[in-house]
């Protein structure tokens, strides 16, 4: 189940070549369908990786221009999705053509809408900002996962895993999962998803905010995010001296942009960055930084993975809702309404 | 098709770490059922490996006493499957447990009953007495096979494959096949299953039981075996010098345990051990026994194998019975008539 | 879909090996039937792979004589299937038998009939001449696609791929794929396809022409075959210069025999070869002439592969009909009404 009309994240903005890279095209899967991205003068370019006449996919043949020629039967596609050649042929069919997707880039992310083309809304494009900015250091993160997408979201929706799943990395304190998180949803136009906002006191610092600020005692703690559809987490997080500590002054303020794309119903793309303030920490802080949060995160991909192949062993296992599930309870229920209204 | 109300083995005992070898979790699935085995002061506990709340494998997680916690979100289960911890909550919903299995453990295997709890009897248990004893000298085997349990049944009720599979190992001579083996139903208490007898005269002494006493003429060779449900094989074989061989008076007496626990319908465990009474041979006798055993049981891994991958190829395949496979018709049928009583 | 009452090609003939290389017995799956194939003093035997006991694969069993015998539990089936011992039993029951295929051998290809016995049709061999012939230079290929054999018969029945997929081996011009074939019918007696003739002016020599005759300009080339049912591409091809090239008078003349055999639905056998005549060219011709086909149908390969896996990713996908489509076409047609006759 997928809900259709939205912008996907199919990749960051550095792997889809330029004309000057010429050669590979960018190929990647998005809901089930291929897709081909390409950089022209204009612009760049989305198209069904499927040639029409024998369904070869187009990324397999080359670029001519601004157009994309079959490398099996030698067909050309114009940047519409419009065939203008086939060879020997003096005018192609007018049914010669495939899909043309909306893309759009923003703040390092290229999007595909993957619904009907006119309701393509960049309303509804999600304020990555520190993805782009000038601010803010991080560095572009992918991941592969051989799971279900809702099954990654549940896992962002819900941080009390990170007392267990990322002990040594992420969390650091059963803290985090004993304390409730604040639920609402959003309601701003364009944007349809959940805030999700949970706070800790009197926890040890982990080691990744050591490196920014050397706190001397206990901190508070802070995860304040959004969950978008159809699966992009935008956080605000920190922490600082608990309330009684009078003798430091510091604060760490991460600003994290996390997204999900499903490849298939059984595998999905997931696009993250997590950065911290220009002028924070020492010149390898960002890298270091980066390379903690890949190892978190395949802790994440290792517990999932397990998640998903114990579920497909058993497929009429039901979940049972705790208390703690509330904001992934909610944010599938509207997963399921939007598919249905798509 | 399996028999439920059985017990099966899941593991030798040195598999179950015990709470010294902190760390790791015992898990493997019987009967398509992942289970985890643990040991604590009080004895074996087996669990389902699945996490109520979200499905995810409990052996990920850690041992806290005689306590299971799941590493996803953190629950905590005690020996009997109930969850006395959700972190952050009062008190876990009563609903919030895993399904807990009988488990024993005699003569080094650990068995647990995969049907009705109320129904487990230790009356079933085989007798597997050489597994555990200071008397005989073995070694501990196992397998996995990507087959059906069934075509491993049927391996081991019929003999006359040793003439053919193990003609370098542990048959040697066609007559095996030409030997008509006498089948009984087995009636004793909790027993059910087949008596299997089969003896050849004059025939070579094979390689191994020469490292146990030095014919010097043919022998006689038998295999007197019980099959019991759900797939357990107790043997007592061996070979002395043949009737009219007056100047040799040496005996070969082997005894082996070995049983098939199916994994899913589509593969299967194998445990096994062969063994030879202490003091006979020298000192490495068990160690290349062990191996000769190790290297036949391939041989039939080999074959079973490629039976499964023949018969998957044509699902209309029909067998066709001859007189060599009276057992394995008649124990197919105490499956079969098992199964559907459970 | 496949047409069942033809010779399909099972194997080159030195694939299969002589009673003095006892061992290993070939076998390989076409439409989706497992076959045995061996050498008796009398001639080629061709028995389905599957014992009709349980199962077992014959193909590890071994040959005594003329006759098979099963490694499992030793039955033994003589050269048209009938099965002459049981070991144990007096006399095997009568339908202990498996199938029997007429198999024929014709320029070093090994043909096994899929049909109707009694309909098998020596006329239907196709005239692979040059394969067995002391008049031309060529070698034996094969490759094994995972891709369903149409894909294959597609690609052979529509060279305008030359231009794309092989531009850089076998083509070297866009006028190949630009230039029309010519299509027709073939009536002979027992043979059953098309005869394609393409020609192209004008163009340059390809690396692999010029090893045979260096030319000075440019070139015309043709490709004129016949593509027999089941899928046999029995091709002359060549090239000579331009008519308005007065300098030179050299010519290529190319002959090729290749065929797609079956496995299963998804998977297909591709035998192939493409020589020259005696004396042209130097001695180390053939062999570098062998290489580059390897090359360019490896070429082939990855595209049609590619093909397949975008098709089993779109099973709603339609084809679009092109002009270049019509052999294809054709082809499809003819395999529908055979198949429907069968």
């Amino acid at each position: 189940m997928f809900v259709k009309n939205c912008w996907y994240v199919i990749a960051w903005d550095y792997e889809i070549p330029t004309a000057q890279d010429n050669g590979k095209i960018f190929a990647r899967t998005v809901l089930g369908e291929p897709i081909v991205v390409y950089r022209t003068a204009a612009g760049l370019v989305a198209l069904a990786d499927r040639c029409c006449h024998r369904g070869a996919p187009l990324s397999k043949g080359r670029l001519e221009g601004d157009n994309l020629r079959c490398g099996y039967h030698g067909l050309v596609f114009n940047p519409v999705g419009q065939c203008i050649e086939v060879p020997g042929m003096d005018a192609p069919p007018p049914k010669a053509c495939v899909k043309s997707y909306p893309v759009v880039e923003k703040n390092r992310w290229v999007f595909v809408w993957m619904g009907d083309p006119s309701r393509a809304d960049l309303a509804q494009l999600p304020d990555n900002f520190s993805s782009g900015s000038p601010d803010w250091c991080n560095e572009p993160g992918y991941l592969h996962y051989d799971t279900n997408y809702l099954l990654i979201c549940d896992n962002l929706l819900d941080f009390s895993h990170l007392s267990y799943v990322h002990e040594k990395t992420l969390g650091g304190s059963t803290a985090i999962a004993q304390a409730r998180a604040q639920v609402d949803a959003i309601t701003a136009p364009g944007q349809r998803g959940l805030r999700v906002q949970r706070r800790v006191e009197k926890v040890p610092s982990p080691p990744s905010y050591q490196r920014i600020h050397e706190f001397k005692g206990t901190i508070e703690r802070w995860w304040d995010y959004d969950f978008l559809l159809p699966g992009t987490l935008l956080m605000k997080s920190g922490g600082k001296p608990s309330a009684d500590n009078t003798v430091d002054s510091g604060q760490v303020e991460l600003h994290s942009c996390q997204t999900v794309t499903p490849e298939t119903e059984h595998s999905t793309h997931y696009f993250f960055q997590q950065g911290h303030r220009k002028g924070q920490g020492d010149d390898e802080l960002a890298g270091a930084m980066h390379q903690m949060l890949i190892r978190a995160f395949h802790e994440d991909k290792d517990m999932i993975g397990a998640q998903q192949a114990s579920l497909d062993a058993a497929p009429d296992f039901e979940m049972l809702p705790l208390h703690l599930d509330s904001a992934l309870t909610r944010f599938r229920k509207l997963v399921e309404t939007e598919a249905a209204r798509d």
